[in-house]
């Protein structure tokens, strides 16, 4: 089952105490669940996985594979990681991806039903806490494609260690650690695994960007720097959220008197910087008429703030429609956000 | 004296009133000193701001070429832009860099060299304002070179539109300006211009990265989408910085009895988020060691913010030496910064 592999070498095996430090932080979840594909990421982190929960106190663990359907191997993969998961003592089930496979999109479509299903068994599971295998290389990937698609500063931050996704948590312990020593892992443990052929179809995204790695590190652009400029993103874009939701906190009056927008008063935010009144202003939205970041988004924030800035400058009152939401500062100083009507959102042109 | 060149498709020559935009924030300025190599960017920055300053009440505009004596052409390139300065009414100097010409490192003692005649000459002046004619992909280039030397976000900002060198105001009006823009400029100028063969010598790091834009520019990250990230970055460090201000004024406590050194009330630092706490610290240690910012100033930064952070939840003392400084934390929570004694300063070398 598993392909044949050159040692990786001078990328030793995560060893027991570095997956003790890698893992600390999952020490206080109640059970886990770690998607396992079989790829040798997985096929490692589960191991370690299995080892670290052993000691008495750890989280329950459990795993699980999806099984998409789009390779006539797929199924067989599955049964060999339950396979494995018995060995290592265990719990495994197997989720199928069902229904109609679409023609474009497919690899962020089967992303996104992969998740659905996984945070359905983790949801099943009481509450578990699911766990990834992305690692450094995922994150170095993640952060140049988000750049290539035109984001912001926080876009570098990749990936986050911690998060919660379709409202389950959601964990990746191993986004410091270079995919090469997962496979040493793997083989180091004599656990199978299977390399994914589509890891290396240039029709996707991903791979194109994997490939350029190599050229990329040559110049010094390594996978390590990527991985640290994002932790260090993260750091910075930390610090900007806290002050934003400071800021946010002071500035906000009251509610609408329809209930269903807020006013606050402008003068507090244009005596902060640029990058915080923008912040505030997403904030203001999302407590408004939630819409979720994208990069058209943060565009049309830009384009909002500087309009306000300067009408508050020359005096001017100003109205503008902004995600969904009716922005109006008037003369007094005052921003009062609330939603568009029912029959108006996402049907004017210009704006929203 | 032209290179010939087929027309830059796509990309129209910079008109008046967009040029007009572009140099608004230098029309309170009394002088300008505009560096001219003779190459097609700062050839079209030196018509357009001929133009722009023919106008009643603009700033006086100067010239000045730097003849590094590196190429047998460059003292007819320097003289061909003298005449070209006349014919556009410019006053126009050549400034000769004179010496021994290093082995290596060329291209940045070459770099270093020009602005210190360039300064000199912005500084007899009387004050004139230094203006180059950095491109979008000069700024995208800086941008991928500090990322790959493993700056932090900070190096994303890349050059700034505006900043001080040397002692001199420094203004790069064309950041955002694709280099074909200038080129065509040039051209439907008629304006005579040299290619310098330096720029696609391989054995530069800046020109292999140019050489590998195209390849990422395939992949969407384009000049612009880097240029664009770079103005976001200024906006967020700037954020950053000022509140990292504030906070470093409310925690100073006040000179150490030496009066060489100061005192911060630690538990004020450590109520922030962590990169604020490392700008307080590198702003500490700016005020009583001043060493100017590195990569390896960063890491050591983080280093010794973790290890205060650590010591104060613990509730221990610390003492520390950091980039020219002791830093020493005490157990009633007041960190204390003073310089190195003479004897030992740099040659601690663990720390500094």
């Amino acid at each position: 089952m598993s392909a044949a592999l050159l040692p990786e070498q001078g990328f030793p095996p995560v060893s027991v105490s570095e997956a003790g430090a890698l893992f600390e932080g999952l020490s206080d979840e109640p059970a886990l669940l770690v998607a396992v594909s079989g790829g040798p990421d997985s096929v490692a982190l589960l191991a370690l996985l299995a080892e670290w929960a052993g000691a008495p106190g750890r989280p329950k663990l459990h795993a699980a594979t999806v099984d998409h359907g789009l390779r006539a191997e797929s199924a067989a993969e599955a049964a060999a990681v339950a396979a494995l998961c018995e060995r290592l003592g265990v719990a495994h089930a197997t989720l199928r991806w069902e229904g109609v496979k679409p023609a474009t999109g497919l690899q962020a479509q089967a992303r996104s039903a992969r998740y659905a299903l996984l945070a359905r068994e983790a949801a099943r599971l009481g509450g578990a806490t699911l766990v990834t295998a992305h690692t450094l290389e995922d994150q170095a990937e993640t952060l140049l494609m988000r750049l290539a698609h035109g984001s912001g500063p926080s876009g570098l931050i990749g990936m986050r260690a911690r998060t919660a996704k379709e409202g389950v948590a959601l964990a990746r312990p191993l986004l410091a650690v270079p995919k090469a020593r997962l496979v040493a892992t793997a083989e180091a443990r004599g656990l199978p695994f299977f390399r994914d052929p589509s890891n290396a179809d240039q029709r996707f995204e991903r791979v194109r960007w994997r490939e350029t790695m190599p050229l990329l590190a040559e110049l010094g652009l390594t996978t390590e720097r990527l991985g640290r400029l994002a932790q260090r993103m993260a750091r910075l874009d930390t610090a900007a959220a806290r002050r934003a939701a400071e800021v946010f906190s002071s500035a906000k009056l009251a509610e609408n008197a329809s209930g269903e927008g807020l006013n606050l008063r402008f003068d507090t935010l244009a005596a902060e910087p640029e990058e915080i009144v923008l912040r505030v202003l997403g904030l203001a939205l999302d407590a408004v008429a939630p819409q979720g970041e994208s990069y058209a988004r943060l565009e049309r924030l830009e384009d909002c703030a500087e309009a306000l800035l300067a009408a508050r400058r020359a005096g001017f009152a100003l109205r503008r429609t902004l995600s969904g939401c009716i922005v109006s500062l008037g003369g007094d100083g005052v921003l009062a956000l609330k939603p568009e009507g029912q029959r108006r959102r996402g049907v004017h042109p210009a704006t929203s």
